[in-house]
This record gives structure tokens, C-alpha cells and sequence, in this order.
């Protein structure tokens, strides 16, 4: 069969993994495929570098116009990044009749339903399994290996950079200003790690799983995002005694009112495989009513891990490229004419459990007033880890899990706890998943 | 488009499982496959039963020819199991140009090379992603996920009842006897359980494993089968104060020389995640050279988690049943044209690391004579726990870890170190792969 032609928009990281991988394992790719994959131009505005990555063997422009309108292209790599030319460059090829792999979780989070809908009308193929955990093929799991299932639940630890603080503030009990330090020193942040420990990256990549799983479009500016950036060592220690570990989860639940999708840090019980995933490492839990819960783990970034899922994709277009259109795998897993319009859930109407620290006057009936305003909120208490108070102090802290419960009781009743004259102001509330 | 119509052979625990979950799920599942899947016919020898489990809303009949006869049926469960009327029934459905879904990794591991190639000279399609590990996508995840890999090894806990029995032996200090019967009492394990624990369904799917990862035959008849039937609760004892858990693991591994393909009782640290799969759960590490390890987690076996992969091989036939033959997913992972023939290694030429428990008299230059032995022949001492000999007693247990080595080295070096005088007879060996 004649060779699949490829042209490659951005050599950074991740595309020069692409070629190298491709170079490397040509001919075992190649024995599966049953054709040869090849990429035939190179577009990057660093024309010399990517000369030299490429070693001159493939046709190199600094126009990515001249690779997404050149005949000879049967597939469009897009690693460009980013909302603004990307967007432009992949609904052009489309235009122009390509099929299109890509990286870009933030693209498709919040141009999805425009993109996908440009690739349908012209029969073309957009594959995005490098847009979520890297290398880990859970776009496949979630549209072709769990078809069976209705699914019930998604939560995954999907950025490397903030799982990597987070196992260095437990592992070192140091705080997070320092550890965001060490890691952008080691290369696990970046410059400006903003989109990584404000939770934007994982919502991006929680979005794209939550349409995948309940047949919903996407809908980025739905999510419920927070970072760790506020979070303190202290919460981590106290949450270890409990037998938790906090991790900063992309959580999407369908319930009978609508769909939670939320990013933020979690407690979760230690014992949990998916409690157990360390450093820059990438972990999904999907729970399937038929399957029961299932766990995807591997390398969310980097260059040739991610390199591995866009030539996943190269491979399953070529083979998928002449079954009839509407007999390939759907896009958002679900045929277009048969999405479902199930609301995402504003955070008030969320289920879940909580932890919730208060500092209180050492004094009798603290505990009482505290235990009863839950109690009115129809909140039950589930654990309880109350310290002594520090040599010459008068205060000490309460630790309290809930039962589960809607956000928006538990906002009313932290916030007739904090108008308690024996609580400290600034109750710390994060939430709690048992994932069971 | 027109409803796809499905023959099932056989309908005990996964055939019922997969009537249940098509019907329950039958408009999500349709949502997602762009038309339905519909059990037309069913084949079982109680065919009262069968009509009961069907609520009589389908064929029942009790010769299975007449369901891979019948030109209606576009696609042919098969869940009897086992060689014999099995086999024959795929071959007849396949000659009757039928797809096949099977979850029997006896028949594949066995027969597997003939069953392929009667179906690629047919044109169909033969799935079995519930052959392996239940409902895990884990044959997706090999033959599609990581196609971009050369994949340098494979190690899996793919028996769900021995590691429920590895994992009670472990919490509870029990032996394996007493371990066993209560397993058979919760339904964990069979009144005959010897496939089981003599390691021979993990060898089945490993063997299939092996033949997707690396692009060679099945060859069930040349994999190393051992159970953990010898082990010991002491074993796992020491295992544990090392910083190891022994689990039975189904390992296929490629070197120059060949592949290594094997499943008996291995140490393994504690911190590695699929160390801390307990019970009956399943869970599969992949080495890539591209993606690094990812690793693969749920249910094994049961009713549903079983379910849920017929049924997602039956939407993938669905979908790619319109795609040139040729640029189908091939069976085993390559093109039939494009298969390796690296042999696989007998055992003696397998390179692994080594636990040896060896009772010895607790007297000077013991110690000595048998790490003298152990340098003579190459082989490197990587831990050791040394026992105190118990009150009264005048022998001790020493433990050893060794760094890799070839089997026949290890096996020559304890051959001499057996013949010691002051080394009881009988040396406990296991082996011990880092899997990093």
C-alpha cells in the first residue's frame, strides 16, 4: 500500500519525538500499519532547528499554510498550541479535505464543537489521544474500549506538573512556594506554570473526558477549576493521619440532574491505587456500570510519550480512512446526532464529602456548637481528629470529614461555624472523594 | 443503519453477563455505534434456562450449528470454552464468512494460528479482548494504544483468583491450603482450580500477550508454567521484610536472543504501583521504548467486567466491518505477512534476579563458602536478611538476593551449594524482576 504522506506542524518537544519515534520504529510501525508512515514537510519558524532535528531529510518551510494546502499531505500533525493560529490552521485543513492529529487539549476544550462539526461535514478525521495524559491511551479506552458501559465516573490525576508538587510536599512536608521552586528548577513546571497549578491544564483534559464519556459537547467555561496554590503543608499531614492523600483530581460524574465536572485538590483514601501515583506521573480512574472501576497509568508528557499517541492516532486514521464515515469511531464517542444535552452542574449543586480544619478556643462546647450547626445542615460527620493544643497556646485545630453533601450546604454551614465567636475566621474546606 | 445481529454459544456467567448489559444499555451503546447490536439467537445445551435468562424474547436453540449456519447472524459469540466443540464452532462460523468475538484464551493460545488464518483468508474478523483480563482493554491497548512502540516487556497479574489467594496469604500469614478452601468457599476459586493455580490460564494470556507485543505465533506449548501452589507464607514473609511482594505474574520480555515468556510466582518491590493490586482485581505493565511503563488495572474476570469487552469487540466489528480487509487492526497486532520469527527462550536462558531461602548450619566460613560459589559463577549479591537461629535450635535461614543472571548459572550455583554439608537440602528459589 502506498505510504501515509504527513505534514508536521511545530517541531518543539513534542514533534520532534514524533519524528524521531517514526525514524526509530519505522519499520516495526510499519509492519503493523501495513504501510509505511511518513512525514513528508515540516513546518516551524524555526526553519534551521528544525533542519537540524529532522537532519535534512524532510522538506522544512516556516509557512504552515504551505503544509495544511499542499495535495500531497494526507494527514496534519498540529502541535502549534494554543487557541489562535492553531484553530485557523487545523479548520483549514480540514477544508482542505486532511485528516488532523492532535496535542492541543486547550483547542479542542473550548473550539471542539466548531472543529468537530468542520470535520464531519468534509468526512475528515480530528484525533486528539495526545490532547489527555500523554501517552496513555484513554481516549481509546473511554470512546472504543468501554463502549459497553454507561459510564459513571472519571477522576484523574492529569497533570504531571502539580502531582509532582504535591508527592514532594508529602514526601518532604515542605510547602508549596518551595517545591513549585524545585520543580520548575528540575523542569517538572515551567517558567510561568500558571495553566498547570491553577487547574486550567487538567480542565482542559477533564472537559474533553467528560464529553467522551456522557456523549455531552464540550464545555470548558463550565468547569469548575481550582489549583493548589492555596494549599497548605499542614493539610496534607492532617489528611495523612486520616489515612487520605490529597491529589489534585479532573473529576466528571454524571448524576440524574446534570454532570459535575471539577478540578481541584482532593482528598483520597491512601489505600486507592490512583492515591498511590507519585511524581510526574498520570493516572485515570473510569467507573463503567458494566466493567466496575478500571485504571489507566502512565507518562502524561514529555516528548516521546506524547509522541506515542499522536502516531497511535496516524496509525488508527490510516486504517480507519476507508471504512464509511459514519462507521468510524465518533469523535466525542457518541454519533453527533445523538449527544445528549445533560447540563454541567454549577459547583453549588455538586455531591461530595469534605474536609473541613477549624482553629477554636480550647473551651467546653466548642465542639457542641460546631457538631450541631452541621447537624442542622443535614451534614453528617464521618471522622474526627481533634488536637491538642501547642505548649502556652489556647487554641488548637479540629479536623472534621463529612458524609457527603451539596456544596452549597456545606458553604451555609461553614458559614454560621465561622460566625462563631470561638472559631477562628477562615474554616479551610477542601473536598473528598472515596472513589469506591 | 440496519441493526447488527449477534449469535451467542453459550450463555452461563459472561454469556448472561453480555445479554444483560446489551439490554440494559442497549440505547447507549446504540448512541455510540451509530445502530444497534441485537442477540438474535442463543445457543446453550439447558435451553430452559437459556429462555429463562432471555426472558423468551429470543431464538433458543440447543444445537449451536444451527446459530453459525444461520445466514441472518452477521457476528458469533463464542463462550463454551475449552478446544474441542469450541474450536470447531469458530471454524464453521468463520467458514460461513462470520465475524467471531471469543473470550477463550485456551482455544487462541493453542490453536490460535490456524483459527487467525481461516478468518484472514475469509475476510473476518476474530476479537477477543475478553481473552485477557477481563473487562480491561488491555489487547486494544497493545495491538492500537501503543502502536508507535517497540515493546521492550510485558508483566501482568492476569489470575484474579491466585492473586486473591497471594493477597490473603500475605494479610493474614496464612498457608496456601487453608488460603485456598476459603477461597473456594467466597466463589473465588473453582472446585478444580488447577488452571488457576498452576499458572495455566495466566499462561494462556500471556502467551496471547507475547504474540501482539512482539509480532510472533502463539505458542502456549513453549511458555515456562509455574503456580504458586509450592509457595510459602514464609516467603512471603521475608519477601516483605526486603521491601518485596510476591506476586504470580504472567511476564513476556524480548532480548536479542528471543523472548522470554513466562508466569510463576515473582518478588517485586513494594512501591511499584502494580504491587499494590490486591484480591482478585487484574493489572497490566507495558514497557514501550517510546511511552515508557503504563499500566492497565480492573477486573478480570465475572459476569459484567467480562461483558463489557465482548461487547466493545462487537462495536469495533461493527465499525471496521465496512474498512478494507487489509487495513483492519490485524489480529495479533502485525500484518500476517510481517510476523517475527524470534523464538521464544527455553527457561534456562531467561535473565532475571533471584530470592534464595536457604537453611543453614549457624557456624563460621558457612557464609563464605556459599558467596565463594555464588562469585565463581558470576553472580553478584544485591540484599540479605540473615535469621538469628531460633531458641535452641543450631540452624538459621538465610536469604539472598541475587542481581540478574542467566537461570542455568543460578541453578548450577545452587546445585553446588546444596551439596554442602552445611546447607540443609532443598534451597527455596523465586525469582525477582525491578520491573523498572
Amino acid at each position: 500500500m502506498k505510504p501515509i504522506k504527513v505534514g508536521l506542524l511545530g517541531i518543539g518537544t513534542v514533534g520532534s519525538g514524533t519524528f524521531n519515534v517514526l525514524k526509530r520504529n519505522q519499520e516495526e510501525i510499519a509492519r503493523r500499519a501495513g504501510r509505511s508512515i511518513e512525514i513528508a514537510m515540516v513546518a516551524d519558524l524555526n526553519t534551521e532547528r528544525a533542519r537540524e532535528l529532522t537532519g535534512g531529510t524532510v522538506e522544512i518551510v516556516n509557512d504552515a499554510n504551505l503544509v495544511v494546502n499542499n495535495p500531497e499531505i494526507d494527514i496534519v500533525i498540529e502541535l502549534i498550541g494554543g487557541y489562535g493560529i492553531a484553530k485557523d490552521l487545523v479548520l483549514k485543513a480540514i477544508a482542505n479535505g486532511k485528516h488532523v492529529v492532535t496535542a492541543n487539549k486547550a483547542l479542542l476544550a473550548v473550539h471542539g464543537t466548531e472543529i468537530f462539526k468542520a470535520a464531519q461535514e468534509k468526512n475528515v478525521m480530528v484525533a486528539f489521544e495526545a490532547a489527555v495524559a500523554g501517552g496513555i491511551p484513554i481516549i481509546k479506552a473511554l470512546r472504543e474500549g468501554l463502549t459497553a458501559n454507561r459510564i459513571q465516573w472519571i477522576a484523574g490525576i492529569i497533570n504531571g506538573t502539580t502531582n509532582f508538587i504535591l508527592s514532594e510536599m508529602r514526601d518532604k512536608g515542605l510547602d508549596f512556594d518551595t517545591v513549585l521552586k524545585e520543580a520548575q528548577r528540575l523542569g517538572y513546571a515551567e517558567a510561568d506554570p500558571t495553566f498547570d497549578i491553577e487547574g486550567v491544564d487538567a480542565a482542559h483534559k477533564a472537559t474533553i473526558m467528560a464529553s467522551i464519556a456522557f456523549g455531552i459537547p464540550v464545555q470548558f467555561n463550565k468547569a469548575h477549576v481550582e489549583g493548589i496554590t492555596k494549599l497548605e503543608a499542614i493539610d496534607i499531614k492532617y489528611a495523612e493521619q486520616l489515612g487520605y492523600r490529597i491529589k489534585l483530581l479532573g473529576i466528571a460524574r454524571r448524576t440524574p440532574m446534570g454532570v459535575e465536572l471539577r478540578v481541584h485538590p482532593t482528598l483520597i483514601p491512601a489505600k486507592r491505587l490512583i492515591a498511590n501515583v507519585e511524581g510526574a506521573m498520570n493516572a485515570v480512574v473510569v467507573q463503567g456500570d458494566a466493567v466496575g472501576p478500571t485504571l489507566y497509568y502512565g507518562k502524561g508528557a514529555g516528548s516521546e510519550p506524547t509522541a506515542s499517541a499522536v502516531i497511535a492516532d496516524l496509525v488508527d486514521i490510516a486504517r480507519l480512512a476507508t471504512a464509511d464515515p459514519e462507521n468510524r469511531v465518533p469523535h466525542l464517542a457518541f454519533q453527533p446526532d445523538a449527544m445528549s444535552d445533560l447540563p454541567i452542574l454549577p459547583i453549588e449543586e455538586v455531591t461530595t464529602s469534605y474536609y473541613l480544619r477549624l482553629n477554636v478556643a480550647d473551651r467546653p462546647g466548642v465542639l457542641a456548637d460546631i457538631t450541631r450547626i452541621l447537624a442542622d445542615a443535614g451534614i453528617s460527620i464521618d471522622a474526627m481528629l481533634q488536637k491538642e493544643p501547642a505548649e502556652g497556646e489556647t487554641r488548637a485545630d479540629i479536623i472534621l470529614l463529612t458524609h457527603q453533601t451539596q456544596e452549597k450546604n456545606i458553604l451555609a454551614a461553614t458559614a454560621r461555624i465561622e460566625a462563631l465567636q470561638t472559631v477562628a475566621p477562615g474554616i479551610t474546606r477542601l473536598r473528598l472523594e472515596e472513589l469506591s
